[in-house]
């Protein structure tokens, strides 16, 4: 199909996909002419994955081509390759500092779960900053609440790998795994609101009755 | 304190909290000359709330003034508070469009879970916006999966709420559900990630007895 066409279908305007053929985010077509292209349904299905990482899942168009190109780079196993890929995925600003005692209470808090972690991972530091965010403005989490939180993690983990576990290491699998991942931090954003709606209904509807008339 | 004493204290470059205060999002300071204003303490929290919301929370400076706008109006119960201001923090981008089918998935989560809900709400829409993402990339979210993560966001309602029912809809409390809801969304995703790395460890070497040895 031509540039138009892959527009029309992709839902992506053709100065964006001009830029992403220019930035390396997605293949050159096959040349026609001295200024035409033939592009391909894989151009088609790139193009819905680049707009999905960028749009629902809020990553930036220069971190999505080196996840990107770090999903098409062969590797040894499913595991090692996701720890590679997982890693180039960003967390937090890093504008605030933690302390020592957020960056204590990040390690007191895998240790106690009893996880396997790498001391360098991004996330442990990330994990800091986001405790340093939560002190700095007087709002600290709770250890018991950050093991509430812990444990709800660990139900999710426990989906994201099942889905995968036991799949080789393909272009396929990573992919997946990654638009799970990024899609999915977004989709469990909207579930917790959602559930938050709920939640605060039961609780204030409570005197009502609507507890009891739910039979909770 | 100075304007330069804050921005040292709060870590926000001069010209940021310039912008801040041209934009509303702080208060302005009491004039002691011509170009000169004196900051008080109440300057400096704000200023560290605003920017914890921005750099971890990923908020817009756009969002976070109508956030802070909506936690100062005076209302009736703090339910209903809560949720007028949670409907004002954004949820995902509007680049791409449902189809009924995500709607009636959405719609079809939301009773099968049997959430209060509002047709209205803007997570309802955003979950079939996450549900079209999932599906246009071709890694759809199955029922099955899709119900786990909803568990799991109903045991992270559950510790949102335990902490401020009962609480009175003061600017306070009100504040804490905002930095607690954003900052923690982040929260969440970094402890997704590091439960994760530990599923994945505990995956890969479960041929090497790993499990065995920690006695699962």
């Amino acid at each position: 199909m031509r540039i138009a066409e892959l527009s029309e279908r992709s839902g992506v305007p053709i100065p964006t996909i001009k830029y992403y053929l220019r930035e390396g985010l997605l293949p050159r077509g096959e040349a026609t002419g001295r200024n035409q292209a033939r592009y391909g349904d894989e151009h088609l299905s790139r193009l819905r994955l680049v707009r999905a990482l960028t749009t629902v899942g809020g990553l930036s168009v220069a971190t999505v081509r080196e996840v990107l190109a770090e999903v098409g780079e062969p590797d040894v196993g499913l595991h090692s390759k996701l720890g590679l890929v997982m890693r180039r995925l960003p967390l937090v600003g890093d504008d605030i500092e933690p302390l020592e005692e957020d960056r204590e209470r990040a390690l007191a808090l895998v240790t106690r779960r009893g996880w396997h972690f790498y001391p360098d991972h991004p996330a442990l530091h990330a994990l800091a900053v986001v405790l340093a965010g939560h002190r700095e403005v007087g709002h600290s989490v709770g250890d018991a609440d950050l093991d509430r939180y812990a444990e709800a993690a660990e139900g999710i983990a426990a989906v994201d790998l099942d889905r995968i576990s036991g799949l080789p290491a393909t272009e396929e699998v990573l992919e997946g795994a990654v638009v799970k991942t990024v899609l999915g931090d977004t989709l469990l954003t909207v579930l917790r609101r959602l559930a938050q709606v709920d939640e605060s209904a039961a609780r204030n509807l409570e005197g009502a009755g609507r507890r009891a008339a739910r039979g909770d």
